[in-house]
């Protein structure tokens, strides 16, 4: 399959659901442009996505979850334009563009992010409630039996879990903790397996959960999720060593001028890569339940080992 | 009634909800010192009292709904966490104690606040999915009837709506915006509708989602909670002239160093206070449709206005 096709198709269906969703400003406009300026910074939308894949594999139409799907990134967003405030990464540059806080000064980059956090919750349940809202902005309506409010629920818990503290701030809260201290492969895994991985992984269970599939599906998806989401990070590490800044978009060499627990710090260059791809072989194993149905899933794990930026 | 002895036991039955909630500490443990430090500083638990009050006003039992209510608690603690950072109101002290940021520096108390919005939603949520775990925390075993999927995604949904860019972070912002801006009644009453109303109206409209009312009950404490809730934000900029430091355990004329937008600067004290007035005579008047299982909320409304702290 021609994974490079898909990943722009489904890209720019989320686009154009989270276009029209934040179409119209609202007061005051200045925390709207905040929100839509990091959300719009050329994200590669690769949660969304891989919510989207999770519930093709277990049989589901892509644009029926669109809002399930594209809040993710209104998560991920948020995460980034706190990471790089001054208090803690203190990063001036991402996907290739000044930070929030740099544009819009550092209180209304905490209240956008604050507020595209919130939004995500929002999103996640508006499909149910008004379904006429949803078709305005490309959600195909579905009839009751397809998506009912018990799954809804579960994945608004299963999300919320994977980004709270149980979840993604405790891994950056670790991560900020962890900062100038000797080298430790267990904290490092910790930090990376909730930084990164816990959401990455809530993307995926997204499928299964609205598509009411069975356990063995479920937790064959949770599988690949979490070793695709550590695989996600530790490439990250690399890439922060090895890219330029001009390739990434954001400030090459960052993680060691910060002195942060890193793959490479820990284990050198050449063990963190045979890590990562021992963890997308293991992926790609746990979709061994499925036809190939799930084979865009089989896909963007090799795509995510192979990724410059 | 006696309205103190009632918000006593309302308070208790929220507290010994959260306590035990958060009663086992997690990695990183910094992280969820600091969230618990602020949850446990000594809040009146005001907006959870009115979910409560609210559900027995349309006949439901409070028990039953503990984890909503306690939910609205997360939402406002994170807000007064973010709101005290250095780069928004920059204050030191909060409920006699020092804010967050003083004691936990400003990663974490960024981060503590990012937490405890995001597991409001795992705690709203957390009812449905695995009453043992509720019935653990006190939270009373209700029948499959009682409370089911669809309102509770409502609440979801009207809750995320009230606390983001369209309610309290909105709100927030505007306030942040108009610091040092020219007196505006009409900007003053966005601010307050949204920073404070908003979230207070929210509320009070958890009770008659949960207890399935009809849209005449539901309207009448949607105008209740949006009347007290703007008369709550009047007598906070009152008391803020007014109080000391030690009776409001925040400094006491901040609003006017910052130069807020506020009503005494905009329309004086007296004029302040009958704004006031007015808004809870409205609330109270607004809940005519309800018997005397509304008395608390009645109450509630006066205790409000004649609130010393």
């Amino acid at each position: 399959m021609d994974i490079k096709a898909y990943l722009k198709d489904k890209r720019e269906l989320v686009d154009s659901y989270l276009r029209s969703y934040f179409s119209v400003p609202y007061k005051p406009t200045y925390l709207h442009d905040a929100m839509t300026y990091s959300l719009f910074a050329g994200g590669k939308r690769i949660r969304p996505i891989l919510a989207l894949a999770s519930y093709e594999a277990c049989g589901g139409e892509a644009e029926h979850i669109l809002p399930q799907a594209a809040a993710l990134e209104l998560i991920h967003t948020y995460s980034l334009i706190h990471d790089d405030l001054p208090s803690m990464d203190n990063d001036d540059l991402r996907r290739g563009k000044p930070t929030n806080h740099r544009v819009f000064g550092e209180a209304i980059a905490i209240l956008a992010g604050d507020a595209l956090l919130t939004e995500a919750f929002t999103m996640i349940t508006q499909m149910n409630l008004n379904t006429s809202t949803a078709s305005q902005h490309g959600v195909k309506r579905f009839s009751k039996r397809s998506i009912t409010p018990s799954p809804l629920l579960r994945v608004v818990h299963q999300v919320s879990d994977a980004a709270g503290a149980h979840g993604m701030v405790g891994g950056q809260a670790q991560d900020i903790l962890s900062e100038t201290t000797e080298p430790d492969r267990e904290t490092l895994k910790f930090i990376h397996l909730h930084k990164t991985a816990a959401l990455i992984k809530a993307s995926v269970t997204i499928g299964p959960i609205l598509a009411k599939s069975k356990t063995t599906v479920l937790k064959a998806l949770m599988a690949y999720g979490e070793n695709i989401g550590l695989a996600f990070q530790v490439i990250d590490d690399i890439l922060d060593v090895e890219g330029t800044t001009e390739e990434l978009g954001k400030t090459a060499g960052s993680d060691q001028k910060k002195k942060k627990l890193t793959y490479p710090g820990v284990c050198g260059m050449e063990k963190s890569r045979s890590i990562a791809e021992g963890l997308i072989a293991t992926a790609i194993d746990s979709l061994k339940v499925f036809s190939s149905d799930a084979d865009p899933l089989r896909e963007i794990a090799n795509y995510l080992l192979k990724r410059r930026t």
